[in-house]
């Protein structure tokens, strides 16, 4: 309420008591005020109050809400639905401008607000997790890949002539198909076997460079987070590179944020050498729905050119997903999350090399990832239907994210052919499993895993050599149930009414 | 609740009344069945409890709902705040793989069942509307304008020599950018002039198709929702042209869902001729918030194709909009919103017609065009900044959508110059003001409208060349506020307590 | 935001944008102001998101969201569930103090106001309704019967050797329980027949205030709204009797605003008469759900001692209900929700009246009765199953509402025994069906009860003779299923998976 | 979804993934079950999904959620606003019937469950909390004082002779109201001086009961939960003279329930004497909005009798806010909150000690109340003004709930005087100031008032001789804002914009 109003309830109910409640009134403005000045993450997280209160104020400035609005235009956001309405705070117009993502909406200047801020809160944050020289940032709501392929799109513009991207092979299929929805085609650079890591291989690169002509080399595509045994790419020693044959260099973070080495990594490679833009994914660092990612850079214009190059009018919802959560959190709720997810990092490897002893494997060493773990699954025959078992035992018993690599899995994308699919390697010395620490992960989830998958070791061990013939799987899927899952959870469906209406 | 606890429900509660209830349970399941069936949407429109019961099912089937589940994957759907997983209904997974958009995810049956009943839904719809040939689309959380680029990106692959784009002209960045963010090179033709309307020239587009040969011809990329004076193009020559020279045809049907007459002309082209596309928007045909669009086509595999280009997940949100939207409006809902727009059309004309007869002007006949009408402003001086105040006061009257469109403004869009921009010709005869009647419109809308046009109009007239010395506006956005809104606004602020803090 | 923070978003946004969008804020607070200014109901109704913004602003202004609050006291409006403060806009602290439930509270100045302004709301509706002299009213969160406790216990203290309430015989429990509960006791006067109609025997209550002395006799409770044939009762001869013996009269007026006719005997009787309070239900005239009701009257003071009875604090949601209804709607919506419930009356009467006929049946003569009609049932057996077993049928056949009447249906209630009970006399001369048109009743409502109506009694016709042995039934509640009604019901769910598992 | 539905979503999305999701629903049914077939608490709390799952599926057994349903009653359970629908999850038609809150309503077989559960899983925590033969209670929609009141009016049946009711005196308006407004006369016992501690005074009970007879007595009321210096009555001693003398015995258990001690004192009671009824507040031990009470006894007729007393249908909100937090919570989570309340208590204790004896004050020894405590004002001038200013100044300072009791307050409550009011006794020894340590409290909240308690002292020690002659205060309200407030505000506002606008 507005002063006037605040006057006029005093004459309703006791001054003091309407005093006091404007002047509670006021501190919720007041850091209101603090996020439109500084347009940094709040310290301390707001209250849902506070957050809901401000989304409000943000809707009322839109043109959809003026009450004594006249529309008649070709898009006036309106709602057919109240549900929908209410669950986007009744903000309807989106981000952007035909001209520019980034750019401010006559008719939606509340939603102008939201944009702007997010991006503001998001590169305060990007500062605070560690990449302290980012100068410019903007939240697309497309999810990581598209995001690089935007990168990538707004390269050709540059480099009209280059259609090569280098590309030190990770097995994750968004990041290369990006390049190939982009049009470039990538050029592929195996990784070496050090110890049991794989990691980059620059004296390639720098061939390929010069077999190429770096004029003919749109960009180096590097990647910090990923699955071990593969771990973050060498970005110093490609920064340089890049710097010295001046080729652009775009860094897919995917949930790299969340990692202090990560956000290290391409600190130093900025600092050292050239980056041109990293890219992340909002649900995997910041605990919203999937569907947005973060584009930053340390040159203004160059993160604009690629914010111009978006066509069209976007999404809010993902930049109001992750200022929500962000206003909620504050700066020092995001550090806890950071902090907790390294602890259980050390103590799911703790557990896993506990683990893997007791069933004759071990863990892999892997220290330079700082994410995900790997298990060698030695002792399983060396037999991708064993080994793909496993994963659907896991999946049926509510184990999500626990990945199996079998060996020799073959699997053709976009035309690539890709020889130990999964695995980031033409021929890995051993199968394994997975699993990493990220954002949100508990202790349980570390117990609760631990438990399940030395009940399935267990099981396996057990029935091995007898089921080996009956095992089915969908190709490279380890989270396909198969058979064996089927009649696992028909047993537990056992006693439920609707049994009898199944045709198993 | 299942059967089990029905029956032990009744311990508590009468028999009687427990099945009662327990029977209109069912009548909630069954909406639910025959859309599961039939996957098309409901002839009467659901009440909210059904869809939200809906959702709540859809998303305890998604492995982030699992009561026992542990995660120690890199993506669990995990969400830091209970705002935003409510506002998802807790459907976090978005949609899609990284193999494909519409592909089903083993975490998330729900989501996935979501996905795949919208994409269903919406093809329901768009046959529902008119183009009853439709055989496959998608819904992709994106805007028109980046969905464009994504069907000329997937036609890369088709036609990996061709470079060029014909396009007949239409004034409107997103779908320029769009060509230019795919990395290509639009050949633009300009429109002819018929009576007022601005209509396809067939020949020049024929006679380029020979002079750059059509296998360097990505596509055509035609239009038909627009603003009048230009008129949806000529489909049917146009889809019969590129099935002669065998030319990839991409429609951009923006808000044409909404407007049975753009819809045949689909059809009619499909039917005659080769379209292989058409995007529209989400938010402009169906009340939504913006952010998505739906990529439909004549041939399953092409559209197939394109979804497989998408690299990785997306967001949900665009398809959970309007899949509530559809259940809340059914079939039947949604076909009375279309058929209340076109009296609108129909009212908003006659009104328009005279309003200008009564100010000297005159509304361009422009029948071709089923949502957008001009009136000339040929009284006013041919002085942009004049035409231009006029926006700005319709701005500030609240008055949304109504776009006034000077002469002779030019301006240029990456790195191509528009004389005349938006007007969609080089030179138009009169400088004029559009007005739509689009999908949600209300009589209110159109009273509202016309009568604060009226006003301004008189406000102008008296005023004129008094003021032209001291106008200023933003080059080329009508709807910007200019000085004299300043003043204005400051005037209706003069109660305001705020007034005494304001640097004005 | 205030003035402050509109300023700072200047800086972000365009100036012109956030200024409308101040302006925008403020015909919210136009709105905002009017009611605080002036204490009644709008006119036309408020948007969901002007509601929602007031009442964020109310709850604000409590102590319990106070950002830097510190509690150490016994009560500080802690909540545990945030579903629990979500559902409640965060107004916690309930309405009223240990002293007056219209008290304001000094922790809770939002909550106070909150209470405040829907008294006054309220009270302006009474008044639109037809009550136009009504000075007083405020909203308790209890149903109507113990609402009218609450004034009995009131008139213990003016009347302390009073032991008698007067009351004009109406066969609904909560009105009669509310005396016993009080700790009086009825005096019970039977109602006249004339024609079809049961009327107030105004003879017999003045012999009975002379024969018990009017010294004893606490007040008279009269009725207005009830079920045909009965009608409400002659409330200005009762007020006058009233005012001549110096008795305080109670209205029970529980589903009575809603008619035009109760509001107005209310007023003829406090007019020419005595009326010191009427009760009515706030579910059964606005809407809302059960539990609350409003205590009014033409005397402040004496209304002030009925708030200044109720020993402490009190829930706010029936409060909260109401004042979100009536500013949805307005006065406007509420008189057009009235204005079709009058015609549906109509329409009701007529359709009954045929169907009756049909039947060989008629529809009583009951036009006092402004909301219930009555069918007659004579062509049925004088049978009480048989009558049951239609209002079962109708009960199974999601007819909610419709009640049966047999004769002879004797009941104790609290130690008094009623001969026909629930026809309001020892014995009316058919059994019946009532039916009512309450507020925001359809025409569809209306068209199926006819149609479902007519069904079963062609199935009665059909069956009756064979069945009449094994109809068994609750006594004196039609509503409750008989074993008919179980085995339909099980034939219904034959082609339910959950079959299987019930023990029917 | 039913077994049919997940069957069907089998064509649609891979069978293993929707029969995971379907065993994934199995396992909040599980939880629904447990929670229908024990009647109880569970132990652990439950997500906000179940939560929601399961009040979804109570309203869709209600009849005005059916999606045939037509209604020709009365009262249909219609809701006018979708707001007010949605925040009661469509639970509209309230619990209980004409003759019994806790009856079974046919039109609401869901409210009907959730009334009946709610009143089972509110009678286990009973127990867990420490009346471990607690027998039967019930949820109703009044606050602690009407509900005692309710107790008293069922009491008047079994009585019909008896006018007394025995109070140990407590210085609270509703409880003392409870017996006015019932139509009783209390018989005022004052306390005994122990040390510092008011304690019940056994023998003049006793004497009290000779005296009057205790045929003519209609109970006794005793208090446990109070402000100290006051302690919990001795209820073992007064439940054995009741027993004695056959006298109803009625339990203020106000905020009991949060304290093993009150507890305990109940259980001993109605072990070796006798307790009819113990009555308890929703808002005050379950951190609920205001508005709710149980109602409990060992003697489930007599529960009954009362809840048959209660005449009329009644609002479901309280009950619904409590069952939504216990589930929450789980009997865990509230056993975690009493054990935190407990440690704050002691911590609060410690910490206002050590300030009273900084400031030369002491705190009292209470040891028999386990949830208030008390710090002497000795020092202050005893002077009522210069107290009652303290409370101000807290009051602004926002520490809610720490209340100051001047000595010599004279206050006259439904006719009856009590000197020093608000001490519980005519003349304590000194003025002092009361904080508590209640359920939800957090050390945050007891170190801000220690602090700004401290700074309120220091102020006052400074500025006292000067300010006393400007003083003013509401009388007996010591969170009364005074001039000084005002002033003091006015200050805090200066940077306000409002100021120019408000009339000081």
């Amino acid at each position: 309420m507005n002063c006037e109003n605040f006057s006029i309830s005093e004459k309703i109910v006791s001054s003091s008591y309407i005093r006091q409640g404007a002047q509670a009134r006021r501190t919720h403005e007041q850091l209101i005020r603090l996020l439109l000045e500084k347009g940094k993450c709040p310290e301390d997280g707001w209250d849902e109050s506070t957050i809901e209160l401000f989304l409000n104020e943000l809707a009322v400035m839109d043109s959809n809400n003026f009450l004594g609005n006249c529309g008649v235009g070709e898009r006036e956001g309106r709602v057919a639905s109240s549900l929908v309405a209410r669950r986007h705070y009744r903000l309807i117009h989106g981000i952007g401008r035909s001209g520019d993502i980034a750019a401010v909406q006559p008719k939606a200047a509340g939603s102008s607000l939201l944009n702007k801020l997010t991006n503001a809160v998001v590169l305060d944050i990007l500062k605070a997790a560690g990449v302290r020289t980012v100068s410019s940032c903007f939240v697309v709501p497309m999810a990581t890949g598209m995001s690089l392929t935007l990168c990538f799109l707004t390269l050709r513009h540059r480099r009209p002539k280059a259609k090569y991207i280098l590309w030190p092979r990770i097995d994750q299929k968004s990041c290369f198909k990006s390049m190939i929805t982009a049009g470039f085609e990538p050029v592929i650079v195996e990784s070496l076997l050090e110890g049991d890591e794989l990691r980059t291989d620059l004296q390639t690169v720098e061939s390929k460079i010069k077999e190429l002509g770096p004029e003919n080399i749109v960009c180096v595509h590097s990647t910090t987070s990923c699955f071990a045994p593969r771990v973050p790419d060498r970005l110093e020693e490609l920064a340089q590179m890049c710097a010295k044959y001046e080729i652009p260099h775009i860094v897919n973070n995917a949930y790299g944020v969340q990692s202090s080495k990560c956000m290290h990594l391409i600190q130093q490679g900025a600092r050292v050498g050239r980056i041109d833009a990293f890219v992340q994914s909002l649900d995997k660092n910041f605990m919203v729905p999937v569907g947005g990612a973060i584009i930053a850079g340390f040159n203004e214009s160059f993160i604009q050119e690629i914010s111009r190059m978006y066509p069209g009018r976007a999404s809010a919802s993902p930049s109001l997903d992750v200022l929500i959560t962000l206003l909620s959190l504050g700066t020092n709720g995001y550090k806890q999350l950071l902090k907790e997810r390294k602890e259980m990092y050390t103590y799911l490897a703790e557990e896993l090399k506990k683990l893997a002893e007791a069933h004759g494997e071990r863990l892999l060493e892997t220290s330079h990832n700082p994410i995900s773990l790997a298990m060698s699954l030695g002792n399983f025959e060396k037999h991708t239907k064993a080994v793909t078992q496993l994963g659907s035992m896991l999946f049926t018993r509510q184990v999500s994210g626990a990945r199996v690599v079998p060996l020799g899995t073959e699997q053709t994308v976009s035309g690539y052919t890709f020889q130990g699919f999964m695995s980031h390697t033409n021929e890995y010395p051993c199968p394994y499993l997975n699993a990493a620490s990220a954002i949100g992960i508990t202790r349980q989830d570390v117990d609760l895993c631990i438990k399940r998958l030395d009940k399935c070791l267990k099981t396996f061990k057990r029935e091995k050599g007898d089921q080996s013939d009956k095992l089915e799987s969908e190709s490279g899927n380890p989270a396909t149930a198969s058979e064996e899952d089927v009649s696992e959870l028909a047993e537990r469906f056992q006693e439920e009414a609707c049994l009898g209406l199944r045709k198993l």
